[in-house]
């Protein structure tokens, strides 16, 4: 999908570049005002010469021999990821899993809040309480309307991801991000992320036998 | 990292396997007992050329024309994954997101069963109980070396990962599935899968922006 006046940056850079962002998060923390490329790859697990050509897309910028502004920089990968303004996420499906992401506070501190969530028993009694709303299925299109809502993050059971999914995209979401494991079918102009968490340590299994 | 006597596989040919796991499970639980190569990729999501390339790993098996005889397949992907027998995994680190971890059921019907949690407070009151013992962080190295565990999910907050991940490492743990959002450092033989939910937001907010 080309984006009109924004460079073409392939997925596994825009991963690299959160992660800078949190090494230049941390080091602000810290009082640390300009960094190395040296030193923020070592921080971020890259080699120096990785990072230098992923911050190329920002052009030139950064001062030979002084290294990079902190502040600066994490300005720059903020704005180009989207994140400097709070983004409304919507959650659909709220069992185990769904509960935790909403208790979960680490998402507003990176520029997201989960604004209300969705199921097809919204009144089931559930573990927890949490602080945003339940609402039923029958409510989704109208919400993510009203609120402008883009992004949605999907943890219903696999048999049931896909019509869901379906759903979604029909009320606008542009960005699914997919706790089931079943590779969702989606128009090209959606995109998704998967997270799986049983094939992550399926795929840690195989790397640790003997 | 070599396995003698184990074919050498790329990381993404077994992530695709674990997915092709998933849809033969689907097939059976259908009573579908062959399914061709073609049926079998577009179910995955991948081409049929990626699949057969990918089941080369397994060497020549299927009747041409008749398709894969999905138990079969299935087994001989559970066994290359090392998935056969129950395998215990460990927990560090009883939040939120390590709660809901604790309580989510889908790990044990793909091979994966979470025996214990660690925690610096175990004692703390939690927001709903989950069936697993929750153990200080004195316990850990014990534990691991009696019950033989070698994986461990690490859901501790960013500042302390580092230091908990070596422990992990010093225990006898050959394989981490973080979530924290850093960078670990570890042995080589040590292998590291990263879930990092904020990251995948990153990415996905950036590939949605108009």
């Amino acid at each position: 999908m080309k984006k009109t006046g924004r460079p073409e940056i392939p997925r596994k850079a825009i991963y690299r570049l959160s992660v800078y962002l949190r090494c230049l998060h941390r080091l602000k923390a810290n009082s640390i005002r300009t960094v190395s490329s040296d030193a923020l790859a070592a921080a971020a697990g890259v080699k120096p010469t990785q990072l230098r050509k992923d911050l190329t897309y920002f052009g030139q910028f950064g001062t030979r021999g002084l290294g990079y502004d902190v502040e600066q920089l994490a300005k720059m990968i903020t704005d180009l990821l989207g994140t400097n303004s709070l983004q409304p996420v919507i959650l659909v499906g709220v069992g185990n899993l769904g509960l935790a992401l909403l208790s979960y506070r680490g998402f507003e501190q990176e520029g997201f809040e989960i604004v209300a969530a969705f199921d097809v028993d919204p009144d089931r009694k559930r573990e927890k309480t949490v602080t945003q709303p339940i609402h039923g299925m029958d409510k989704l299109a109208g919400f993510v309307r009203d609120r402008g809502a883009r992004m949605a993050i999907l943890t219903v059971p696999a048999v049931v991801a896909q019509e869901v999914a379906n759903q979604l995209v029909e009320a606008g979401i542009t960005g699914i991000l997919n706790f089931s494991p079943i590779v969702l079918q989606v128009p090209e102009e959606v995109m998704v992320n998967n997270v799986n968490l049983a094939i992550e340590l399926e795929n840690l299994s195989y790397f640790i036998q003997d």
